[in-house]
């Protein structure tokens, strides 16, 4: 297993063992995060943040991260620059992509479906990116994945049914039960971070349930790879239209509003329509009461969480609440990802 | 003394002997700036700097205090992500401040009148960070308070009449005159500066003047606690309403516009009217005659200046102004504040 | 020849050996990019980059060179401050300059033709912030002159004259002939990266052909220059009217859009005008068949590059293409400049 000059883009792309042992290395940076061993991998290199959309936790913990490892992260955004579109004479991706690798070790891009005219775009793009420069592309988020918000998850969800902070279980997700259930709410907001989930989940053997409004199925080939995942780990999938049913016996639960497949019409995305839409379907929100049918279940969400809407206060600030251990797991993954791909191990 | 995961939102919530503290180990990183003894108190290390306004001498000085202890200051703003207001459906307090303080060692946070409904909103934001995140909040100026500036004025002018450039002498000031004079000008400014100053001066045993038209009263909590620190110390408070007569005997002259009580209106800062009321009132100008009746006095201003109606080129580029070393000791003592709150000393 | 200290705003402005050495220096940096011996030379030291226009390369290339020196490059604009104006209040270059040079070891500028009122007004503000700052002030592309890229593309000739990258051979370059050619397209673009290219191709001993429309002249002063570095050097100064004959023999290719001398009125760029005016001169393009009369040129260009326009994608990504090495040597050159002006050495 080689992970040295490796892109990032989607879960799916590494294997198994790549996974966890990016997720292992994670796990030991938590439990001595300021180490020696740590603190100068990427000493005197600098990773480039591009952000097509704006982000306040994706930039934190990037920019942490290579501080940790004793580099440095650029921000950076296509404003800042004159790229070529159909509307302007710019700069071509081949062109950015073979500069910006000139200088940096590796390169974070951030494109989410309100900066595209079609699903999917956003990768297409981040896998041209890809193509062109010569050091690790790693996905910052784009409109259809978030595989460092998908490590952070799965590494929380390992904790909390493990040992605890630093100490997750792998083993112990194999055969539980993952709720990924739409959440009410004005937020329109992009497919990625559950899809991302529900990627990782099923690599990792847990059976996962959905729970959605009709109408707002995700994307066809991400189900697809996540029943293939479910039938390779002997672990159930199944959907649900109710907001309470997916509920029963579950040990992790995850609420989160997302768009419908029409969101897009005339080559962009109709973000007052989805909202107009969603406001359909009030009262889908993780409450004590409905946490009180799971299994003892933690509650995860990739955040910025929407309180009201997609949960309560009882159920986000409460004993059963792993959104802050699983916000400060995007560090740990993304510095082991970035050791990995990037540095002098 | 332990100030170790303190807060520093205001210095009248530090003792004196933990300013003392603070200013002496400004003044020793001052005599040795870039010596091996600073140069990694917060390796590796993350300081999230938070700014609802824009400016250019904090974000510098603070930008350069970290990587002059070895970390990274990173320039974060709200609108980079979606905060909750009464306007939109966003993230919390609570959520915000409890994941930053996951990746840094500690936040400043600057919000000004012209961001908040109402005078004071701003400081309680700030205590309301403090509440949630378990790292220092560093106030990098609110509506009501300044308190790196204070330090940095403080230290310049018992630099000035101590002995010079990293050698204050605390005891020179005891007994000294402060004027503290409103200042013409067009640009409606914050009570948080001169506050910081006469709340400093007076913990310091300075005799404070104030000297502004009717109608420009500050804060009467920042007023009467500048009264105790005076009464305290022995030392004399007073108020005039002419340009002139506070001068006599001064021992430091700070001349600097700022807003009426009245600035606020309808949940905003109302500007231009604070434009317009001060255009009543030119000629509130430090000029060489004015300090020809002080005791030799130095000038001192937070910056920037604004030159021809707080004061004159003349004064502003003397010989006895203290503007740029003021400017300097910004990064002194926020060295210090960060390595006392934050570091592994 | 002392280094330490100085200003570089125009490569005029210093020996032709002081350039060599800043040449030297940098070959030595790309040969041994991550050495011990450069990692520390700015170790918790800042540069400020003030950015009155916005850029990609530039701002990469000298954070990452920070970087790779040890210190920390920050990123400032003008907006985050109040600066004085003729139409508002607000701090003095004189201000500016000396409050920055408390906390950073160089200040780097960049202002261009669109954001100054005539042609050299923004090279005059740079020598006013030299004047005042008691720091290195470095060009990082202003609206007469581009030091930086022209050590690059000097650095990048020699280098593929030569024997490849970090093997620049300097003396190959006497007697050979740079083409700089005018390219059609919509960007209305600044003198300063051609004017820079043409005065350091004739201290280094090249003949200097130009070929560009009628009306299309550049700095008269910077053409005095170049002939008067030609003269010394017994080299050619030639000027053609025609997109093809310059092309005739020559070893070095340069093809890029620049705007007439007609671009200003009523105090600011007139862009669109310009547009317009070189609508009526398409076919300035480097084509194959172009290069097929060159001496197997190589091609060069300061990026980004306005493919199709100024150059065909064929020549741009082919392999006699400078343009991937030339923007790399930013980094190089400037981590050279910046260890010498501002470094411990």
């Amino acid at each position: 297993m080689e992970l040295y000059g490796r892109d990032l883009i989607c879960t799916q792309d590494w294997t198994f063992d790549e996974l966890v042992a990016t997720l292992e290395l994670a796990a030991r940076m938590k439990r001595d995060r300021f180490s020696d061993r740590w603190g100068a991998i990427l000493r005197n290199r600098t990773f480039v943040m591009f952000f097509y959309n704006p982000s306040v936790r994706t930039r934190l913990s990037f920019e942490a991260g290579l501080t940790e490892l004793g580099g440095h992260a650029q921000f950076m955004t296509p404003s800042a620059g004159r790229f070529k579109s159909d509307k302007q004479a710019g700069e071509t991706i081949e062109d950015a992509a073979k500069v910006m690798a000139r200088y940096a070790a590796g390169i974070g891009i951030r494109i989410l479906e309100d900066r595209v005219p079609y699903y999917g775009a956003g990768d297409e793009m981040l896998r041209e990116y890809a193509y062109w420069a010569g050091v690790p592309i790693i996905n910052m988020a784009d409109d259809r994945f978030h595989p460092c918000q998908a490590l952070a998850d799965v590494m929380g969800w390992a904790e909390w049914l493990g040992q605890g902070p630093g100490r997750p279980d792998y083993g112990a997700l194999r055969g539980k039960k993952l709720l990924l259930s739409w959440g009410s709410g004005a937020l329109a907001r992009s497919w990625c971070s559950v899809q991302a989930a529900m990627l990782i989940a099923s690599r990792f053997g847990m059976n996962v349930t959905m729970a959605y409004p009709e109408g707002y199925d995700l994307d066809a080939e991400v189900i697809s790879w996540t029943k293939q995942n479910c039938q390779r780990n002997k672990a159930d999938f199944e959907v649900v239209h109710d907001p309470d049913s997916g509920y029963d016996g579950a040990h992790v639960v995850y609420c989160r509003n997302w768009v419908s497949p029409e969101a897009y019409q005339d080559g962009s995305l109709q973000k007052q329509r989805e909202i107009e839409r969603a406001m359909a379907y009030t009262g889908w929100t993780t409450t004590v009461e409905r946490m009180a049918r799971t299994d003892n279940a933690i509650f995860t969400h990739p955040m910025p969480v929407d309180r009201g809407s997609e949960v309560t206060d009882e159920v986000a600030s409460g004993s059963r609440s792993a959104i802050y251990d699983i916000a400060e797991n995007r560090l740990h993954v993304q510095k082991a990802i970035m050791a990995l791909t990037m540095g002098n191990l």
